[in-house]
């Protein structure tokens, strides 16, 4: 058994059923056989193998891995390292590297050092030499990658390795022993300062007259994210998410106010935004990401209170530090808020017509006449409600004007069935997930 | 108010209330001024700063700071940094940097960019360039100081920061909330798999013969220290620590199995080490931190399985491969363990053999006759005794020969009692680390 | 006039005219006013705007400029970030950056750390925060951009450095004095050694039986490649180019042996490069780059002896450790190594039949009759040939095996009139580096 | 024989005869054999074996190495490596890394990032894993090192290399050509432009008043010093040196104007820098080095004109933008423009005035009465002047005020007999300097 193999072998035990890329010279040392279980889904460019991989991340709720060549492979993966790093998808990212001996940056022939390149957008970035270094290499990237907030990693690989020989001992060896992480993990808490801070938060909440919830997408990564919804529920209180985030809950559910849209006010014609945000006296983050929306989206007209809940410290910037911050096990810590606040009885009536306003809105612009010759966005998604039942379909959007308007009236019925990139926003990402997204549920559209 | 006191303010508002330092052209600048309820000490050399709030640190269990002038300021201190990195000390260490406008690295006098040159030994390091930056830096340096593993920070500070206004309204501003983290962060667990891999652990504990606890420094760092070893004497198996986590039992405990300690054999004429390691068949890791000792120390002889608790994720590398890894809260996946378990109704006969051997051992060479012009370190120890009490004082240990010797003679009855730099080794850090010693526990000798 | 004004005042004064690239929100910031004398050329993406900047740079000579949007404009670009770096072309790229007081590296939307990203790839990189540190930071890329080796450098902007204010006074003390470099700088040399070295290098030649010179690119990048030229032919030894050196000599010229290619043999159906490299016996490099052609490409058959002359140090590698080194301008040197030897009276019999062997076989292929349907690349250079004048219009090539047929058979008749990247070799460059040359040289096909 | 003769044998080829260290646990490996004409001067601890090698460097005009343990031999060198850094001496620092398969960057005892730490302060640092890889290393660091401007390189040695076998062939594979650089690399120099800038220079000089000359270190570090001195005697204008330059005239030179320092007013209470500083119109720097003097130190008074003359491109800063900037071969240049220029007849009066000012103030103090008890430093000088003849004897000079005092009185007759860190100015380094000054010159005292 070869190098190439004990590759394979490797990702498999970390439940890597795809790899999805591009190959170079390297084809000739590895041949990603399908006997492991593994598909190899050649795509059309490396920057399309990255952004498949996150999209087919997103819908199974587990890492993925992909591969390209070396040297250009490297700069051509970038864009969807950036948008993995921004939008928090835990994607592997392998690229070939010339032979080890052979290495010389910027020296030799499309020989660049992809570990540097990559490090500021990525979690964990490595260029092993033996395969034993590469076993832990993939070792600490899964755990990395799955380690909040989440993101990719890259390991640049000496296509000599792919031809070393390698036994079946330290196969063994090397091979993780089963308790490898597949799932992101959780929480970093102040272990002494956790208890004091739910206490404080709850006392906030207990007297504050309009609160409100933001959900970011580190909930809807979570394994706990049905759980946290249950929750959420419990506690009573509205819930507004930002794009990615979408669909924890529907658009019929009581709670919902849709999503943070700094367009949604010009699109619909309406104040709903405003209404919200200038009003609210207190803000419940949970799971907010600053990579999906700077807190001027939402910080603004009345002073608020903030209470920030996250797997991760969500760091203090200069426009977000908030009262109460708490890092700890988001279902663990809001099960233990739920227990302690009594459940609001009635969510506050400004808030309740907010929810009516939406969806009047929404309403409208869905039921408007078709022009001529062309369908607008809403007239499209009503149409593919009728197609595909309503909202149970994944969209997969690209960049500009028609993302902010499609993200404002599709409401999917469950979390990452619409997918953008909201952190690293690059214009072409739009297809290669809607690529990956395909691969990963073949039963959806 | 200027740049300077509200360093201080923003300092002491995380519980720092000594400075150790060393000025240079920047003490026209800042005042340290006393009414801060903050005292800066004033140490010979940037070095004995460092290693001095390292001290502190670890006897009170907090994060501390040392402040030192620019350029070689920086180089002196580097060894004090590379100690907090491999020892796992929360220390802030400041240094000036020229005025923003005037730094251009390597090419304006004393000049370096001390950011680059220490980011790959601490957990944070920056240079901000406004006050408000300085208020995020030291927000993010606390946080990342207190996420397992601990660790050390920098903050390079332009010296016309000291002198900038700022405004009571923008100090209100920027000094974080109250519930700022003051004690160690907990424990990255796996949500989903963590239950799974307790119950496989205690499993393995159920079936094993011979099994040992190896306790590492993490363990006494943590707050949570005491109730970790109820829980251990809960577990009823015998325990080892590292030097630096000496003290969590007394020497008379009957679970006490002494240090790890490549050079007990040979300083006690017995072989104790080695019948511990080459018998034993589980090692169970608490709070283990490679840097201490490197596997190879103990996991000889016998194929053992091994057992790995920790906050953070104990990374695999190629002598480390442990068959159960449960990243988590120590203490709570303890107490689950302890729960889970029937506490050991007899400890294995070998190791309470090997515990009498050790103990014998060491009286016979604290008993032996005095030289007539000197004394042994057994015999220093035992001296010590008399005057303050049995291994009620705390002992900070330079490096070389006398360290192992002192390491297996001096048995405190408390973590941190003996303080030495398990992790970096450097020669000539006793001394420093003595005196922050002094100074954050008067009362001990 | 503002911070938008000032930057093209600025590069205009280094001889900048054009500027490709692509904006996003900072065109609000930006007016790129044409009566600065400067053009903006709006290109398609990123990638396209860097590879256009590069191909102009070949043509004229010249450093040239590019601009793209912040976030994923930065990874767009890397592809002609890393082009550059390779095939050594002084291009600068900006990229826009958030506000100063919101960047957050990875933790605001679209803000990625553009600088340490690119600084592998790079031979400047950063990111200022005052106008005054732009212009100090614009003098110092182009200083780097035309050290040999050169290559690009990247500044990130932040965008509003676009909107400040600055002064007449301002302008005129940070712009700089008119001695700026806008060509390459020549020659490190060692000033000590360097004679002893020619004298070395001219006894080798004098006694080797048959020399070849090896030309790289470094040669006809250089303002003085015409006069190099004139010295070769007074060396009188046989000259081989690599691909992108192409066009030094033109293929009717007595010493030429066309370029290194490792396909040509196989294109030809006749050994030649096996003819030329197993029989010479001294091969002197001459501006040689190892990013064009890894030594394996020639240093093979007998043992050579090798002399390398350069303005840069040649880094020694594993595979190339040159018997004499010569570090200095290249004309320089060249010339008193011709005024030391006696002009060789004939050229090796061997190399003089191999001279004919290429030209006999590279017009057969050209002289096949056509298939009905398509014309092969031969044919297609016979066609442009006719329609354009012999050699004398400008290819740019793609990447991939119709790249090595087109550097066979194309003979420009003077240097940069095939335009590849011989270094980084990316597929998808052929066209944008096209665009940059239709600007750069409107006059020629 | 194996890795460690094959080092001694490696760096004594590039002239290395003495290595000054100390060692660790790698003692065990390495045995500096003294057969290879090469001496370990085995030093206190590694900041002194780094300030060894730099006194040494600066009185022999080579480069020169030392050694260190691994980790915290780091760390203590650091000092060491940020003076070579900024004080520009071409020492190479050897440290020590775990064996290749143990290295784990803070995760495994001692073991820290070597190559990052120091890359910030060096010109060159890497960590080579096969002997091959050294080879290349050791070629890059010192064709660095020895390029303006000069600096230091770090190698981390893995231990492992030490005890590896190596064949004679190797060896003579792996050493470099005879053709080594040992002497420090001049000038980068734009070609096309360096007439012109030429030209321009000796319009400026021929109109300006009252011009002076400022000589920095570098030209004292270049092998062309004494040729360089013998041009501006041609020249005929005042010179003034940086503190490390001390000693190209001596002090009885009509054209000698003492030293930059901004302490000299004050000390002979006389105003003399004020005197040159306001009243010259053109200042002429030649090698001067930004690190030596912040431009602020002499460019105040009268608006000034500026010519630069560098080996490197001395690079724009804030407060430093030369009229004219030549880059390129220092002597060689001023030899064409002592060519072009008419030679001054006469020093312009204020500066002669000057000069005798200066010697009248400084023998004042010389002469001075002794107290009773101690001896001022200026009477140290002429004490010392008495033993071993006027100023013909080394000073290595520490840092703090006395450094002022020393470098004001004491006036060597040759360059680097007056040694101090006029770029670093670290505290403690006189000693270390001192040490291996005497090794260099054992016939100086």
């Amino acid at each position: 058994m070869k190098g190439s193999d004990f590759i394979q072998i490797l990702l498999r035990s970390y439940g890597i059923n795809k790899i999805y890329g591009v190959l170079g010279r390297e084809a000739a040392s590895i041949s990603f056989n399908a006997d492991y279980s593994q598909d190899f889904i050649l795509v059309r460019n490396e920057l399309t193998a990255g952004l498949a991989a996150i999209g087919a991340s997103r819908l199974t709720g587990q890492p993925q891995a992909c591969f390209s060549t070396l040297g250009p492979g490297v700069t051509h993966m970038a864009t969807a390292i950036g948008t993995a790093c921004q939008d928090r998808d835990p994607v592997l990212f392998f690229t070939a590297q010339l032979e080890t001996q052979a290495t010389d940056y910027n020296n030799a022939h499309q020989c660049i050092d992809a570990v540097s390149v990559s490090r500021p957008i990525t979690k964990y970035s490595s260029e092993p030499t033996t395969l034993e270094q590469l076993a832990v290499a993939v070792d600490r990237a899964f755990s990395k990658m799955l380690t909040y907030p989440l993101g990719p990693a890259l390991i640049s690989l000496p296509i000599d390795l792919l031809d070393m020989p390698v036994s079946d001992a330290n196969i063994a060896k090397w091979l993780s022993p089963e308790s490898k992480p597949v799932k992101p993990t959780a929480s970093a808490a102040y272990t002494t300062a956790i208890d004091y801070n739910i206490q404080k938060a709850c006392d906030l909440l207990a007297t504050s007259k309009n609160p409100i919830i933001i959900v970011g997408d580190t909930v809807t990564k979570s394994p706990d994210a049905m759980s946290i919804k249950h929750s959420l529920e419990k506690i009573n209180m509205p819930v507004i998410t930002t794009y990615s985030a979408k669909g924890l809950l529907p658009r019929d559910h009581s709670l919902y106010l849709g999503v943070i849209n700094s367009y949604l006010d010009v699109i619909l014609e309406e104040f709903i935004q405003k209404d919200i945000f200038e009003t609210v006296d207190t803000v419940f983050l949970l799971g907010y990401d600053m990579t999906e929306h700077y807190p001027n989206a939402w910080n603004h007209g009345e002073r608020k209170k903030i209470i920030s809940l996250n797997y991760f410290d969500n760091e203090t910037s200069k426009s977000f530090i908030p009262d109460i911050k708490i890092t700890g096990d988001i279902q663990a810590v809001l099960q233990k808020i739920s227990e302690k606040i009594e459940s609001r009885a009635v969510i506050h009536e400004d808030m309740v017509r907010v929810h009516d306003k939406i969806l009047n809105a929404l309403d409208k612009f869905m039921d408007e006449e078709p022009h001529k010759d062309s369908l607008s966005i809403p007239q499209i998604i009503k149409t593919l409600n009728t197609l595909f039942g309503p909202y149970d379909y994944i969209v997969a959007n690209d960049i500009g004007t028609h993302r902010h308007v499609t993200a404002t009236f599709f409401a999917p019925q469950a979390p990452h069935h619409y997918l953008t990139s909201a952190g690293f926003s690059s214009y072409g990402t739009g297809i290669g997930i809607a690529i990956g997204a395909a691969f990963a549920r073949p039963d959806k559209r």
